[in-house]
């Protein structure tokens, strides 16, 4: 296992770091981004907020805007950025914005071309936790958060994997993939025409089944663009409402689904989290 | 005057927003920021705090990085972040970074062919306050503070014109560039050869000199890759203990030049300016 450091800058008392490393469950070289808190220093093993990005993003995205530092060094919180997708001259693509690099959409590809390096599910649950865990001063306590494709991508992994998640947030989540054009468009690629393979990836449909529950808060943006054509909230509340799942989902009057309603609702998500998580 | 607003994104309540307008100092059309906090909302008019960003930065550099609305929010305190240079085709450019586009240096050019386009000087000083006081819910009550070849310009701009500031502050600036490879390289171009000419842009000079006194708080990390050659605080404190200046500088350990560090002490600065702004 080669791992390579490629930056590291002090933050709040504590410290941003970025890797790449060789991922087997990918096929391809990968970056990731750690923050680790000052608790660190002092030989405490800290827990760890998994954040998954949305498309066209980078471990970069949420690290330089989010404004999480602060609240993580006070928590005593480490946070794990993976990439969006695989990357690499080798890594199938397409020209769009919403599909390939940029979008894997934290799904395991059956399809080809995709299947080839396109299992962002499998590296997210298991590869990127083993290995980060091996090399950092983390205990045992996870919890996951995103935006829009990578609110989508924490809401399943949750889900599916109650025991692995003390909690899950996200911000403007694609709640109901399998009915908008981002998801139907990505999982007709990486999943293929059969749509009952899409289920085990939508996270109203999974939240709708659910009996073993993981606590949820989600924000979302009223002046958000997406929000009638792709990310459908109100599909995860009929969901919550049915199966009984604790839901929380705020709707904020006159945000967008930038950065800056994200920065601005961040440190109610880290401290939902810290409820969870224990050092 | 025709400006056009081409951004608008909520954030901690109050609003993020950007502009274009033509400008008839810098002979070019322009950009900038400002960040509007939730108290104008109400009616409130409120002090500005202008931030200069460094070398290669735009204006959006600070706002989407620095972490520094949800502060603003709370103290009912505008932000407004110019461009680093004039821009366009039409604009006189240089393939480094350091000069031409991206760095302006906050001077007024008096060589050619820099000085058609480069007074941002003048742009800083008086057109954009009057501009912004113009169309905004703005009070008179100003401070100004800036990153590196920022912090340089902050310090100049309110050491010159104690009459238009109430205090100053500034991350990891260009503290001599009389004296640095970054400030001789640009003063050369824009100022000429006659060195007499640049004791009016040097921030350390100026201080050395002065009677009239604006509050300033500097803060320079000690893992600065650009410490020792470039940034020289050690002469401004120098300086200060000379003439009096009510400095205030801190050295961090372990932080660099990034936004990371920026990001880390940006709330101590607009609590800093916040003392000695009222709306």
């Amino acid at each position: 296992m080669s791992i390579e450091n490629l930056s590291c800058n002090k933050s709040f008392g504590g410290w941003h770091k970025q890797y790449s490393h060789y991922s087997d469950t990918l096929n391809c070289t990968m970056r990731f981004a750690i923050y680790l808190p000052p608790q660190v220093s002092i030989g405490d093993k800290v827990p760890a907020l998994y954040w998954l990005s949305g498309l066209t993003c980078t471990d970069e995205n949420f690290m330089q805007k989010a404004g999480a530092q602060r609240i993580a060094a006070e928590l005593g919180m480490a946070i794990i950025v993976p990439d969006t997708s695989p990357r690499g001259a080798e890594v199938a693509d397409d020209d769009s914005y919403d599909l390939g690099k940029g979008a894997g959409f934290y799904v395991n590809a059956t399809e080809a071309p995709w299947n080839r390096h396109y299992r962002m599910y499998d590296y997210v649950l298991n590869e990127l936790p083993a290995l980060v865990e091996s090399m950092f001063p983390l205990n045992d306590q996870r919890s996951i958060s995103g935006h829009s494709m990578g609110g989508h991508g924490a809401l399943v992994l949750a889900m599916r994997n109650p025991e692995r998640y003390r909690s899950v947030s996200a911000f403007s989540p694609i709640s109901n993939p399998v009915n908008c054009p981002w998801g139907k468009k990505a999982f007709n690629a990486y999943l293929g025409k059969d749509t009952a393979a899409w289920a085990d990836y939508d996270a109203s449909l999974l939240m709708r089944q659910a009996s073993q529950f993981v606590p949820v808060l989600v924000d979302q943006g009223e002046a958000d663009d997406f929000l009638t054509e792709q990310l459908k909230p109100e599909t995860l509340e009929a969901a919550a409402s049915h199966s009984g799942y604790p839901l929380a989902l705020n709707r904020r009057e006159g945000y967008d689904h930038s950065y800056y309603f994200i920065a601005s609702f961040i440190e109610q998500h880290l401290r939902f989290h810290a409820e969870h998580l224990t050092r």
